[in-house]
């Protein structure tokens, strides 16, 4: 099925995954909030309180999964106080299980993770996608962002089709930075975990801090690859996660 | 090291695997010929003759085995006659091993491979890549391609960062169609087999049949697709791989 364009896929296994994660997360800690895709796209609030709450994508990459390509993940984050205090992402088809808790340093299949050292945007290379909006003064402004970053010049643009697993790209060293306008807070709660605790750098496309509601980010190795990345970003502002439902 | 532009890399791995390779080769097949992309950037000849051809990338991907991004491959295709008898191409990192042998179907380690079965583009994915030009019309060119591709609509663009393995995802697949302007043909000649043996179609960018030193391809799951594809790509000619050398 299709969810906000012809191109936004959603299958049943999203809503039966997600499903799954809440029910049994339910029956420990029943008090606890959820946000989760799925949830949210059947109407419930996506608000983020100070209450202990998961956020949860139950399939990262549901146009991979689709089309059997080998980037698929379960992304599910842990926030208390509106701070993710912790966060896994599950490869499943490379079987990788990242995994970060605030203060306690983020780890691949229980080995540590540490950003590319390199602090020179030349011999980088940029995670990014295309977005799953073909409307095209939005296509127009990632074409404008993604030529701009190619003809820094940069050693190339890559991305995995799925915003999670990029952000553990960054985590793993493969990739200099990530960004992206368009995602959402269960794309990148549990990421941006494992982007931090392995000494990466958040930060909002125009520069200041990076809030995960907003639906833009730049994840980093440091924060000169994250400034030099903002120069040349076309932003836009799509409506915030948190935002009032539109009237009927 | 880098080679025809600031982001077209080489390692001495590069060199190491291709001499390993030929030198194997050599000892058992000491008549037959090779095209392999460090010996042609070593200033050997480039030019496909109907004598029995190994035609060798000792690793697509190099950008990728720079910075440790998961897709790097060995490509290895055997000619007679100017046609493609063989194709292997090693996806290290995923451990898969692509096999095809003309008119006997194409394999990953050892399973048969079948092209997508999906006609209609709006519903598929495409693989291509921004390549390593920054010649800024080269780049508008490419550019231009993508946009058009993406706002067909369809369901998303992918790039694995090495044309061999983005081949091997049209045998298997896991993307509908590859495209690219600017590969060489040692890129794409064990590909270009093992795509054909999994059923799918190779054409020029501009229709019409494929030509492997052209350094321009569509390999599609069907012809269907390719047409399709035909009409959306902005055509250039970058010089052929069999050019004579530029004089001094």
């Amino acid at each position: 099925m299709t969810k906000s364009s012809s191109v936004d896929l959603v299958t049943q296994t999203d809503q039966k995954v997600e499903q799954l994660i809440i029910q049994s997360v339910k029956e420990k800690f029943p008090t606890h909030r959820f946000i989760g895709e799925e949830s949210v796209a059947a109407g419930e609030s996506c608000v983020l309180t100070d209450c202990p709450t998961w956020i949860i994508d139950p399939i990262d990459g549901t146009t991979n999964f689709v089309h059997t390509f080998p980037f698929v993940a379960v992304s599910i984050g842990f926030s208390v106080n509106k701070q993710m205090e912790f966060g896994v992402v599950y490869s499943c088809l490379e079987d990788k299980m990242f995994t970060a808790r605030r203060g306690k340093g983020a780890f691949c299949n229980g080995q540590p993770l540490e950003v590319s050292a390199q602090k020179d945007i030349q011999q980088s290379i940029v995670a990014t996608e295309f977005g799953s909006s073909r409307a095209p003064e939005a296509v127009d402004r990632i074409f404008c962002s993604l030529k701009n970053v190619l003809s820094v010049p940069i050693h190339g643009l890559r991305g995995a089709g799925t915003a999670a697993i990029n952000m553990c790209l960054v985590a793993s060293g493969c990739v200099e930075a990530y960004y992206e306008i368009g995602i959402h807070v269960w794309d990148v709660a549990a990421g941006s975990l494992i982007v931090s605790e392995a000494g990466g750098v958040l930060m909002d496309v125009e520069g200041g801090e990076a809030d995960l509601m907003s639906r833009r980010i730049i994840a980093a190795n440091s924060r000169a690859i994250a400034e030099r990345l903002v120069r040349e970003i076309a932003p836009f502002r799509p409506p915030r996660d948190d935002a009032p439902p539109p009237k009927q």
